[in-house]
């Protein structure tokens, strides 16, 4: 059974939720924003289920429902936000607003927040950036989960980068973690019962299984071998060292949980060239790949078309909301007495 | 059979042939520099393989040997220079000192260079960075030959991304082309005459082979599937449409050849924090990594360390060079007359 919500209803809700928790107003429509457009985008893992996790993690008390966020740092290009460990998506849209005022005067603006919880979707903030006409890069470093064999520990986290790039058109849009794929699958396969590929993800001995329960006690493995791990190593590195905030390894699993830290910039398109003729070139670019030679049943996607697909049939037809993660949402609302 | 040079003996004959064949005295040592490093590092695609690549694109004509070489743009950030289709180096050496000088004003710095020939080992600029006690990030974007499964043309390139941080020691130093595989290592089994794995390589048709020959004829696949195809797609628009540069599948072939665009970026580490608190946190961060449990036979590498292995060894022992790649150089040498 799955449930289907309109986008603007679960945005509603979601809001009316988080106020109720005792959470700002703006923050709450931040938050339920970025849980929403995830959810319509497809990225299910960021949505909703986001959403309840931090509604457990206000119920905690682990979350500071009305942080006194602060500029530790500001000059004509960088920003450090102290987020005062509330939820990381009002200060992190906080401070790609920042980022993307800086760009308009200087050219480049890099913001970066610290002492947070989970910041949601990174192409939410990228895709604000593209929205005005600029390039927006975000980096995020996770909970350490991420290994190579042989090793009995994890080492980093799947560390997400995201980059979009305004086209005139839809923006590109790429939002990768930097694991083969991500833990969701391998739960979605415990679940089912049925074994995962060989190069998933090992053990927490450090050797290769297809074993989705074993894997879910062991290490997701890295895109690209080596390569992958080190691409999270450098985020890991830049998220934590360079702005004060905890590496993978040091951001606790155990309550009260903490977070990494999160990176914002935002590249202006027209310093070495007009504005239109960067646009024309991306266009070129998209037009080019996309009338390449291929097999008559493959199509070739820009990074962030997959997402607009199922963003335009969502906004249609609404958002499939799995039966769990409904009812777990119906007892909170229930309980804060929230009508749908 | 094969041939140990000393790296400043390799260095002093490029530079001399470099000058014999017209370059200026500066750009002659900075190329013969950039080349032996590579070597130094293990990198020998990028080494004295690559001296001859451009010493037979001077031959032809195609490669201008004193560039005009021009600043196009600059402000308090950015610095565009046009290379005059000379060797890519010596125009990125000039363009990574303009970053780390505007970084040390205003903590960050944004080069580009277009209208060039090859920029060798991109870990030379950003290691020249993290020299500088900041961190570097370097892309740039190659001709086309990666390429999805079902597709009958290459897309992109393997557009390689190298970020250095200081460590207070060795820096770390990731420096990765995006596809699975070097081209040099199905190269390597099309001569031996062995199959290569599947997953590194489709044939012309678009069909993933273990046919290294096939392969040669085909194009390379992505590290990470879809991840490492979009951000190779991400760097080859950077690399191209910001700064005039052409994109991969607009890179000639076929002579007289062109390149892509480069951009280098410099960043301070002590904008929000101390220097020796980041240096601290980063060398926390390796000790961590470095002592987690793991099988007796493992160990954990940082990027770059095991490049600056090989390095310290060839230091000591000499750079090993391929029969075949000494006999080119040798041909050379006596061409121009130049005593070993």
């Amino acid at each position: 059974m799955v449930k289907i919500l309109n986008a603007s209803k679960l945005k509603e809700l979601l809001t009316i939720v988080f106020i109720k928790l005792g959470l700002p107003k703006d923050d709450a429509e931040i938050i339920a924003d970025s849980l929403t457009l995830a959810n319509l985008r497809g990225v299910d893992s960021h949505g909703l289920i986001r959403g309840l996790n931090f509604i457990e993690g206000i119920k905690l008390g682990d979350i500071n429902t009305k942080p006194n966020v602060r500029i530790i740092y500001e000059d004509d290009i960088f920003t450090l936000y102290d987020g005062d460990r509330g939820i990381g998506i009002p200060v992190a849209y906080k401070a790609t607003l920042k980022a993307i005022d800086k760009a308009r005067k200087i050219g480049f603006g890099f913001s970066a927040v610290r002492n947070i919880w989970n910041v949601g979707m990174l192409a939410y903030y990228v895709m604000m950036i593209a929205k005005e006409g600029m390039i927006g890069i975000s980096i995020a470093n996770a909970k350490a989960r991420m290994s190579i064999p042989g090793v009995h520990s994890a080492i980093t986290g799947t560390n997400p980068i995201a980059i979009a790039i305004p086209t005139g058109n839809e923006p590109i849009v790429l939002d990768m973690a930097l694991s083969v794929v991500a833990l969701g699958k391998i739960v979605l396969a415990a679940k089912k019962g049925v074994n995962i590929p060989e190069g998933w993800a090992t053990d927490k001995g450090g050797k290769i299984t297809t074993d989705p329960k074993k894997a879910l006690e062991g290490y997701l493995l890295p895109m690209g071998s080596y390569k992958g791990l080190g691409l999270a190593e450098v985020i890991d590195i830049l998220c934590s060292a360079l702005i004060g905030a905890p590496f993978g390894l040091e951001i606790k699993v155990e309550r009260p949980y903490t977070q990494g830290g999160f990176i914002v910039s935002a590249l202006k398109v027209d310093i070495f060239r007009d504005y239109q003729d960067f646009i024309n070139d991306v266009s070129r670019y998209i037009n080019t790949l996309k009338s390449l030679p291929r097999d008559s049943n493959v199509e070739i996607l820009m990074p962030g078309e997959p997402e607009y697909r199922i963003y335009m049939q969502r906004v249609k037809d609404g958002i499939p909301i799995d039966d769990e993660v409904w009812k777990s949402f119906e007892r909170v609302l229930n309980e804060l007495g929230v009508k749908i």
